[in-house]
């Protein structure tokens, strides 16, 4: 069902760090969905989280955490699928601490040094009696080669694992990158119902590995969106163990900065980017690219309302290339001032409209053929500006309604 | 298919109004797709458009119109189903023209006190050779009983007409009003594909007749949505004709201001609900409720976010009591500082959550009784001011998606 979205490759082991899943039959008995993530002492990591004000109980105390321990010497994450623990009040924020107590007692860790992590059904309590033996056994089979498993076990409706690995030279030492990620539904701008690890051997200081995150996150899970809706638990995280024994990345003029920054990014745009192939009913891959703006803003604002328009994505599904609709969305995006006559659109290299038109060139034909693909451009010029951005999004389908109707049955 | 929309009732005549429809095979060649309303001398016309910068050629030609007759001795109103005459262009804006010229002509009235409407697919060229025989037949069966004849004619993917009439007493004087509407999807504040038409016999000044227009809109045409997405082509027209015979009504003190005001917007209220229970594949009609906002644009956006949210909306098809996304829509509606804790839930009268939490009294079989109903009300406590606003909505369905993905074939 998803679209284009590879299977898992060969997934390295990341120095400093070893995982383990096991099955605490929160949502259902026959499948793994609680893991856990172990770092070597001195990790660094830092953190990007849901943007809703109904902030899951993990989210708030995650956040607490990582305010006292500043990111550094995090020891242990915590990741459970099946329930979200959000909308629980002051009893599901117990309970999230509860969770990383026991780890932080089987680990011989402090307990702010745990993040945790939850996703799954809002507004119910989490089983601790079913999650606290789980606990157990996951310390005791931890294993650097256990990622596949792990990307396995924070999957929701998503119907792949979504993981990959990278490596990269720096200071002529091998760095290694292996990441994973899940989805499905609720993806949009700050992120939704969506959980993102990139874990590294690289050993960078505190400020730069924030300014690695924002980087990529701009430009990967913050450019995203499947229906509009974000949600209570997104979190977007990034460890540095500081194994691999290069000189320590402490500015973005050191050697190694540049190389580190494309792979982070180049990893968390490929995660993102498999969350949307596997978005709920998907069967398309959209990008749209919004050029031409006078600002960033103003091209976001009109990538999102073509994105996020029901009458575009049903379009979508169907391979129609109803560009009337693109041009209804394009001017409902708020811009108080736009010329209409000066907005461009293609699909692909198949110029639509120009001048606010239908381009003489054009022909149904060739708009279907572009839209009958698994993946396609949309690309709108607005002919006022230099900026420039670009998203990525899917189609609605009977299966975006079947699966969203019956989630919790 | 559609929810609880009532068959059309008896439709009254309205002195000084006549109509007419005809089958110019705009889009097919079995149904009557133009509609002319030919109003007495004198009539007073105030209308509200579509919001959206791609504004068809119709749209623009009618405010062009409007603004060189200031509303005064509209004479006609010319629509047709079936194309939108919408990112055509200047040749769709000369066959817009064209339109108004013919039957301008064939009334003996001036071409700019003709105003043209148009609805259906975009970007495609009126067929002028059909339609200018069409407006030569039209002229010649006028009929002020042709009302529900009219209904039909101006329907795109409506299921059923919509259409209704009341009578108010002003001044001893019986006063009629008959209005008509077509949705059906697009439909969001400042509305979208959605035609209205409200015409009474009432006899008020060009002020007060844009008084009660805006009076209306803001509480019907501008408070419902089906998917957030709006037309290139929307519009409301409230035509007055003057010939009920009573004192004109100049201002709010006059006798009869408030009476008229009242009929108005409440036929307004109701063809605005009329859409919402025929939307796009609709199952289900919503109220969406927001009180206790520090200002009305809050409780809006609030109101507004969970309306269009997909996946409220394919729950609501669902009948499933998923409050966890009812949460996660306040929480991302954007609200800066909100209090999540002070937050409360109800569907109908049954209290979901209170405290940013699940509410004691709670049992999922209430919450599944009241989604279980063709109707129902969702009532969104902020707890932080005494605004309230409300606005009606439908659910996302299979059918949403066969209807949209299929419409142009």
């Amino acid at each position: 069902m998803a679209v284009n979205l590879p299977p898992l490759g060969t997934l390295l082991p990341v120095p400093g760090a070893a995982l383990a899943s096991a099955c605490a039959g929160i949502k259902q008995q026959v499948r793994d969905d609680v893991c856990l993530l172990q770092f070597a002492p001195g990790t660094q990591v830092a953190a990007v989280f849901t943007s809703n004000a109904f902030k899951a109980a993990p989210v708030l105390l995650a956040q607490q955490h990582l305010a006292k321990t500043g990111g550094a010497d995090v020891r242990a994450l915590l990741i459970n699928s099946g329930n979200a623990n959000a909308a629980t009040g002051e009893l599901g924020l117990a309970d999230a601490r509860a969770c990383c107590q026991w780890v932080a007692d089987a680990l011989g860790v402090e307990t702010p040094q745990v993040l945790p992590f939850s996703t799954g059904v809002i507004g119910q309590r989490l089983p601790l009696t079913r999650i606290q033996p789980a606990i157990a056994s996951l310390a005791g089979k931890l294993d650097p080669d256990h990622w596949a498993a792990c990307a396995q076990a924070i999957m929701t409706t998503d119907t792949a694992p979504k993981a990959l690995s990278a490596q990269v030279t720096i200071a002529g030492r091998p760095v290694t990158l292996t990441g994973m990620a899940k989805g499905a539904g609720m993806i949009r701008p700050d992120m939704a119902t969506m959980l993102a690890y990139v874990v590294t051997d690289a050993c960078v200081s505190a400020p730069v590995l924030q300014q690695l995150l924002a980087h990529a996150t701009a430009r990967s899970f913050n450019r995203i969106t499947v229906d509009g809706d974000t949600s209570t638990n997104d979190a977007f995280v990034l460890a540095a163990t500081g194994q691999a024994g290069h000189a320590p990345i402490q500015s973005a003029a050191d050697p190694g900065f540049a190389e580190l920054q494309a792979a982070v990014t180049d990893m968390a745009r490929s995660l993102a980017q498999f969350i949307i192939r596997d978005a709920e009913g998907a069967t398309k891959f959209i990008e749209v690219r919004v050029e031409g703006g006078r600002n960033a803003e103003e091209c976001l604002q009109v990538a999102y309302t073509i994105a996020e328009s029901p009458l575009i994505k049903t379009a979508a599904f169907a391979g129609d290339p109803n560009w009337g609709r693109f041009c209804m969305a394009i001017g409902r995006a708020g811009i108080a001032d736009l010329d209409t006559s000066a907005v461009a659109l293609w699909l692909d290299d198949v110029c639509v409209a120009e001048g606010g038109m239908l381009a003489a060139s054009y022909t149904e034909a060739d708009g279907a053929r572009v839209m009958a693909q698994p993946e396609f451009r949309v690309r709108v010029h607005l002919g006022r500006g230099t900026a420039s951005e670009q998203l990525w999004t899917s189609d609605f389908s009977y299966d975006y309604v079947r699966i969203n109707a019956e989630y919790r049955t």
